[in-house]
């Protein structure tokens, strides 16, 4: 079958990948449609870096997905919706045709596996890829596919604003406009955050802040966002060196910064700033299974529309350009493949 | 009225200080005894860089105690207990011989200063200073002066477990066993934390740690903590660059780090290391007047002895020696200037 698939830092596409066999609850769908990651733009780009930090990694409950060879095909493709083909042997499920999503994870005879990084489990790049039928969500309300594909970078955002503990009355700051951040803007929005505030240097995502609900937009171009701005939390989005040493310089004393941008690099900061003005910083990953449902309610009953993150759509061939492409805040922000 | 006071970097003793005169709503008091904080070791090793940095924080409700000049003789010392001598002009306060002690804070016609790093405000290695007096807390139970003066100290202990919201049944890990985490282990104790587990190099803090309620003390040189042990709290009491780092790397998925260690130097981390493992970073900083009571109601009601963390007592013209002393874990913890 066709696939796209990380080789040497790129995405080239295949068109012999070996069928996936359903195991005992497992279930072969066909991928309708699988939103482009930002995590997966940097692992293409920085793949060994960030195996060898996981690699230091200590304290972890399970170590899935760390063991990829990057010299081999790698799968990727983590947000995705998908039609039901078959059930495997003893398995229940969904009558195919049904459209479904699903929390990225594998289960099988050898354990429990991310649908990540990969050299084996195949993710959304793909014609077809194997889900797990206790975890299947029917997409409702007739969702268009490509919209409950955004279920899982929305369950990030929701996920994030929930470990903030924000209530209604707090005015909130997020830093950095890419789909992550936008998805906080839309999580706080639909919490009824009355005061949501989005900063970003491109006019294009700014805009698409303001369409997923934030009051007002700033460009740090023209000022710091803190000059106008007290926010009681900080959710940082853009996850590059600097910016949390700077949130923590600026931020106003007892803020709460929630860092939802992924820093792959060492960064340098001053706890003293931290000190000072007592900061908290939660660093957050991914979302429970009641928040991944949560976001795909969300959309499907219209509280969030997730249609003006959509800005570009290409088949498996075109992968390759549209990780290029989405280097551009101007043009892209999320990208949709479609078998 | 003799001194010791911080002059190009070195503690030296003045026999010629003007006299304090207390203004309305302040109390002119003998200081009896006053603890060498290690903030005021940093101060004198690296004033100059600690003010720089202070000068780029913003977001802070005040800015006091910053406007600091090195070249001229600088008071410190804000862990102290009093005797009262007498009362400014129009205020009451309570009769003279009292032993009392109180926040590090000046209230003046001028506003509020605390009492901490002036070249006008007198702290407590001097033989008098002034006081406010709605701020005065007698001492009670005939409680030993230089334990009261050690409220201080213990409060930020206090407050480091509070900020931290750790219930009993979690394990407490405390990092660093000089003054603030002997602090904080005094106060996991207290509030009925059923597993402390401290770490230090020097053998001699380690048995401080255990007198002061550590259940399990741990040599890192023997190996890292965390392989021992399983930490839903974190308590960070170092403040050298450097620890935040590897407590990323190695702390438990979902616990929490406390930053009490006042690490006043720019500092390396991983946030894919916080991020991977969801972990909380809370900075702390010193107390509120609430938790100043009853640090010294703890002392004075014998449920916190901190008798043990005393290793030396010095006159006003030893004290440059004593803080050339306090760089040695195994002679000592707390050294009291007792004019």
């Amino acid at each position: 079958m066709r696939a796209a698939v990380l080789h040497g830092g790129r995405m080239v596409y295949r068109d012999d990948v070996p069928e996936p066999v359903p195991g005992p609850g497992q279930v072969l769908v066909a991928v309708r449609a699988c939103g482009i990651c930002g995590s997966d733009l940097h692992f293409a780009a920085h793949g060994a870096e960030m195996l060898a930090l996981t690699q230091q990694l200590q304290g972890m409950p399970m170590r899935g997905g760390v063991d990829v060879n990057l010299a081999a095909d790698v799968f990727m493709g983590h947000e995705f919706s998908a039609e039901v083909l078959e059930a495997g042997p003893d398995t229940d499920t969904h009558p195919p045709g049904t459209v479904v999503t699903s929390l990225p994870v594998l289960v099988s005879a050898g354990g429990i596996e991310p649908i990540v990084y990969s050299n084996t489990t195949i993710g959304g790049y793909a014609e077809r890829m194997l889900l797990s039928a206790p975890l299947l969500l029917p997409v409702p309300n007739g969702l268009d596919p490509e919209h409950a594909a955004l279920t899982e970078p929305m369950a990030v955002g929701l996920h994030a604003v929930n470990k903030s503990g924000i209530a209604p009355g707090e005015t909130a700051l997020v830093l950095g406009c890419g789909p992550i951040g936008i998805a906080i803007v839309a999580a706080l929005r639909n919490r009824g955050v009355t005061t949501v505030v989005a900063a970003d240097f491109s006019p294009k995502r700014r805009q698409l802040a303001a369409a997923l609900g934030a009051d007002q937009t700033v460009d740090p171009a023209q000022g710091s966002p803190f000059d106008t701005t007290t926010p009681a939390v900080i959710f940082e989005a853009v996850g590059v060196p600097g910016i949390v040493n700077d949130v923590l310089r600026r931020a106003p004393a007892g803020s709460r910064i929630v860092v939802a941008g992924v820093c792959m690099q060492a960064d340098t900061v001053h706890p003293f700033f931290g000190i000072a003005k007592e900061i908290s910083v939660q660093f957050v990953l991914a979302y429970s299974p009641d928040e991944f449902a949560a976001s795909l309610r969300a959309i499907a009953e219209g509280e969030i529309d997730v249609a003006p993150m959509i800005t570009g759509e290409v088949g498996l061939d075109a992968v390759g350009q549209a990780f290029d492409d989405l280097g551009d805040p101007e043009r892209h922000c999320k990208i949709m493949v479609t078998p």
